[in-house]
């Protein structure tokens, strides 16, 4: 007998026909052994009509009074499907955030989680209850309700299965696992069987939107087996889990793309010590992450500084800029918002060199000029204008011999893929 | 300075521009240099709402998970109005239910409460909040959601007043205080300036919705002085309080109707000891609340025996009784759903004769035949045709000197209304 932590999330509890059928499924993992605790979220659209009515009455709210409103959503989910349990002549309990103790420090809206009361769980467990707990929301050490962000149930998810030991946590969604690209980009793109946590985060990171980030790193931290799967079909999904050996031997696991960032230019910049942090501080104190970050070699006593920043900030980025630009004494900023970031991820590519400048081949082979590139031990990004990014990642995709099916583990793939190639790796 | 709690309903936190005006009101009371703690229903529409999400789940709904999902129309209230404030400069913390401990018996759907932890709301009120706390809700011993029942939040705006020993409790609704009647039926019905704990409860059990009757024996029991007013106008509304001397001096402080009740009568009843018992005792087990009782002279050894339930359990009422006739040997059943319950109320009656006399003078003088009779120390009810309602009621309300304005207090107005009605009381 195992123990399971499932989560749905909004779509999968969309209408009082999905919670039913969401509680058809938790019955049936009981019947086949298991304990259960189910994490959801709130019924898709509630969220947004929550958030409507705080927009109404202020554009600035209080957080502390805004998560009260917000975590509502997902109360109302547990309450439902639990019932809808009992309809079926199981036994189920729900519990908030506040009941389970997922105690979070007070960063409201964003808060994280720092520990969890598993004994109430157990104990309704214990009784032969599936416990049906509220994702998204937890209580902080003075009472006060607390919310962790959008996809927060992902993290109460694996927060759960990591409190309670539990055998696996599985994300149930409205697709059947982690692809290889994009499907609606990449017709080739296939279901991946399994990816490492590493993987996964970096996938994430570069714009792919299966998981949280922040429910990764905790799967990760606490070795939590993670799987992602359809709550429409029966299909096993992905497994996101630690790497072994097997796993190293595929260079590329997935090829992703993010369209939501800009490019910022400073040009000109004259090339003494702390003219980059001159540029930076500011932004930091503006909140506004910088992801790539490109500087030319100096030229004349000059450079220029090249970075990518969020859409969303793009325009107060600029200001901010624009002021710096001027007391450092750049020639000026140049902007360019239609750009995309395509990036291919793999721990494969931790033990074998040559990759980047494969996928810098496979793009100029395309005709696709690279802006910008930015590299980590298990991920390889570049920048290109926005109108190539369907070209690029499909010529990503079938560069590293993703089109085809993947070999059966074990067996390595990586000279197999070299043979398709024909080159050495 | 003084510390007032008041309670605004669901038409008064309606929508967003109500929430912002209630919000004005609770910053006026602080202004004036009140200590203000406000307790808000969920905006009017929406625990219909949740009910129906409840319904299209199963109609036999787990009532701990009923509760679950129907406190939340509650706690979107109290973050809105917080907000709101805020928004205005303000400062106010929200409290739900189980923040300040509003711990209930675990009878969902309908719990009541034991206790209350007034530390958190003199702490925020120390340090210059508005206190907006949850209304309906409560939490069981186990840390449960419980609920109070429709009407709850004037429960739960009377207990806090109670647990902090508040100056008044506000009751803030969408008429401007106690009538002598139904505005809507009587136009001559006229607003009480005040009305005894007493009062005010046989007029709410006899149809009178104006206060929750909980809530009326809540404010007694506590001593509470209760306030009816209007959240849309700044008349003054009505006291609820501790009967003077002077209260007595008015025979009948209101006419109230009941058109909710349905009459069945046993025929032919055996006049044997415990034929009542054998009736009505099936009817408690189904929970069935039967109003008045009429038992008729034996004659031949056999007896009618008639009783009203509310209209709601007319039907099951019906079945239970049809088969209890059978088994005692009655003759049969008679059903009638077509009648109304009309009420006169005053402490005044206590201490004079011939009030119920002169009352079935007034309806035998329109012709209206009285079917049932029953009396209380401070109140006469008459069930009539219901054809009948409204006549009965406007005859009542002229009968008894409500048309007038009420006198002076201290004043007898027992004399003065002897006078008018040129008969001896």
């Amino acid at each position: 007998m195992a123990l399971i932590v499932q989560k749905y999330g909004g779509t999968s509890v969309g209408d009082v026909a999905r919670i039913k059928s969401v509680a058809l499924r938790c019955l049936a993992a009981q019947e086949a052994g298991h304990d259960v605790v189910v994490v959801v979220s709130a019924m898709s659209g509630e969220t947004n009509r929550l958030m409507k009515l705080v927009a109404q009455i202020t554009d600035r709210p209080d957080e502390r009074e805004q998560d009260v409103v917000v975590a509502t959503g997902e109360q109302v989910s547990i309450g439902l499907l639990a019932m809808a349990i009992h309809a079926q002549q199981g036994k189920a309990t729900s519990f908030l955030g506040q009941q389970v103790r997922i105690v979070t420090d007070s960063t409201f809206a964003k808060a994280r989680i720092k520990s969890i009361d598993a004994q109430p769980i157990r104990a309704a467990l214990a009784r032969g209850h599936i416990v049906v707990v509220a994702g998204f929301q937890g209580v902080d050490e003075s009472g006060s309700v607390t919310t962790l962000g959008r996809g927060g149930s992902d993290t109460t998810a694996v927060a759960l299965a990591a409190a309670l030991n539990a055998d696996a946590c599985e994300i149930y969604t409205d697709v059947d696992g982690v692809y290889t690209s994009d499907p609606n980009m990449v017709p080739s793109a296939r279901k991946l069987d399994r990816i490492t946590y590493e993987e996964m985060l970096e996938l994430a990171s570069v714009g792919a939107k299966v998981l949280q980030i922040r429910s990764v790193e905790f799967a990760m931290k606490y070795k939590v087996p993670l799987w992602v799967k359809s709550s429409f079909t029966d299909d096993p999904g992905t497994l996101v889990c630690e790497e072994d050996s097997s796993m190293e031997d595929v260079l590329v696991r997935g090829v992703a793309y993010d369209r939501n960032e800009a490019k910022i230019t400073v040009c000109g910049v004259p090339d003494v010590a702390g003219a980059a942090a001159k540029i930076f501080g500011p932004l930091d104190e503006k909140h506004i992450v910088v992801d790539l970050i490109v500087q030319n070699p100096s030229k004349d006593g000059r450079t220029d500084v090249t970075f990518t920043v969020g859409k969303a900030d793009f325009l107060t980025a600029q200001e901010v800029v624009r002021k710096v630009a001027e007391e450092i004494g750049a020639s000026g900023i140049e902007t360019d918002g239609d750009i995309a970031k395509v990036s291919i991820v793999g721990v494969g590519m931790r033990n074998h060199s040559g990759v980047a400048a494969r996928m810098f081949r496979a793009l100029s082979a395309e005709g696709i000029n690279i802006q910008m590139i930015s590299t980590s031990e298990i991920k390889v990004s570049c920048v290109v204008q926005a109108k190539y990014t369907e070209l690029a990642v499909r010529a990503l995709h079938t560069a590293f011999g993703l089109d085809q099916p993947m070999p059966p583990e074990g067996v390595s793939a990586v000279s197999e893929m070299a043979a398709l190639m024909g080159e050495k790796v």
